[in-house]
């Protein structure tokens, strides 16, 4: 199992503060240690850094604490190996580019079936049911609009129609993608967020003995919605996803929960 | 215009000794102060590096000079802008999926017709006209081969061949492409590499005062291809490519030089 870190802002943020307390998962106070990876938007591209490393020892996390990057919207992961060897290829999260525009996917749980699913366009480079998994889901996409989708909601339910049958395999499909502009995800078993908007407060962190007063570096304006695994502060009030919704995140507001599929049983 | 740099091995190599004298030129020794890229594989998959800032100031670039990753494979590039403003979209090199692995790609000059030409499945994510090439590019590989070919000799021709139809619109078009095994280098007007291999001797860099003595780094097996714009050392013996041919390097050894068109004349 994995842990999902995902962030979605109406003014560019740094996601350092959330980074901090996932990357102690990734080794330290949890048994993520088997690589991650952490997507920051620019517009439609993505710079994604990867380390097959584990994130709590990770020089390059170290350095992204320390040279914070603002972004509008991010994905990030830490791995528990289930399905296929620690190796660059099998780092989440992983990128495609449709529609020219990059799409980022993170997931967590396992799909012991979903290699049964034919592949079109997108081929996976590594060995994970993850990636054969979106590059099914990208190609449902494709496959489904020729151009990225005027009315937005359309592609919105196509990604919880997708999540769904994908989930209905069998095994667990809590899932983050990104295309730049939304931030979709999805309650297989285990997933919530948080908003973060006036009046801002102070917030500490689970894994690590870090706290930050959010008043001090927002304006009243700002909102950020935080998706993750598991809540990352102690002193906050984060919303449990219901297994099988789809979150749609736009401008740091959840702007639509989709059903998509039931809750995912564990894999047989 | 800008700078590429290319080094493909028998053995994981750090490409740091040639990127120290490549980041000079992102600002200091030379004006390609709008951005840089570095990609390094591992297997079929690649990570890649990207700043739209001037490389001799970037803390990124400075974090991968002291925390070195050794490859077999890497594509680099620091960029002045001709066409395009300076942003992450736009900054080289480019990376896409085809037939299960990354390919990373990276220009030198400019291509004003470029976009007359259809593209296919893979669209440009920012307004360069070396992505718009590299997309074009792609579709030719794609639509000439339903995976990746077993007789790799009519890939390279295949690539030689788009090479020179694109470079026939007019422009410049030298430029750096990696499948994960291979290192295809055309020369469109100005491009040299030189092979390293035993007896390994001293090298001094032309544009910082820095030298590494390769023969306490090696062993006798090892063979270590560098291509560049530009010789990135003093002291040792690069071999200028003829406008209109490419290189396939492997494991070190320039595999196949390949007609690719006429010399690329100037933009008109």
């Amino acid at each position: 199992m994995c842990e999902l870190l995902g962030m979605e802002c109406n003014v560019p943020t740094d996601i350092i503060f959330s980074f901090s307390g996932l990357r102690q998962r990734g080794g330290k106070t949890g048994p993520h240690a088997d690589g991650w990876g952490l997507a920051f938007y620019e517009g439609y591209a993505t710079r994604v850094f990867l380390d097959p490393e584990p994130a709590c020892h990770s020089p390059l996390a170290r350095f992204l604490a320390e040279n914070p990057i603002k972004t509008l919207l991010a994905v990030g992961h830490v791995r528990k190996r289930t399905r296929g060897p620690t190796s660059l290829a099998n780092t989440h999260p992983f990128v495609r580019e449709l529609w020219g525009r990059h799409w980022v996917f993170a997931h967590n749980g396992t799909l012991p079936h979903v290699r049964k699913r034919k592949l079109g366009r997108f081929k996976p480079i590594g060995t994970t049911d993850s990636e054969h998994a979106f590059c099914v889901l990208l190609e449902s996409l494709r496959s489904s609009f020729s151009d990225f989708p005027r009315r937005p909601r359309e592609l919105w339910e196509a990604v919880a129609d997708i999540g769904a049958r994908i989930a209905k395999d069998g095994g667990t499909f809590n899932f983050l993608l990104g295309d730049g502009r939304h931030l979709y995800a999805r309650c297989g078993t285990r997933l919530c967020h948080i908003i973060r908007k006036a009046p801002f407060g102070e917030a500490t962190l689970a894994d690590d003995d870090v706290r930050v007063d959010f008043s001090t570096v927002t304006t009243p304006r700002d909102r950020v919605a935080v998706v993750a695994t598991a809540p990352l502060t102690t002193n906050e009030v984060w919303t449990q996803g219901r297994p099988g919704e789809l979150w749609i995140f736009d401008h740091g507001r959840l702007l639509a929960t989709l059903p998509s599929g039931s809750a995912d049983r564990r894999a047989a």
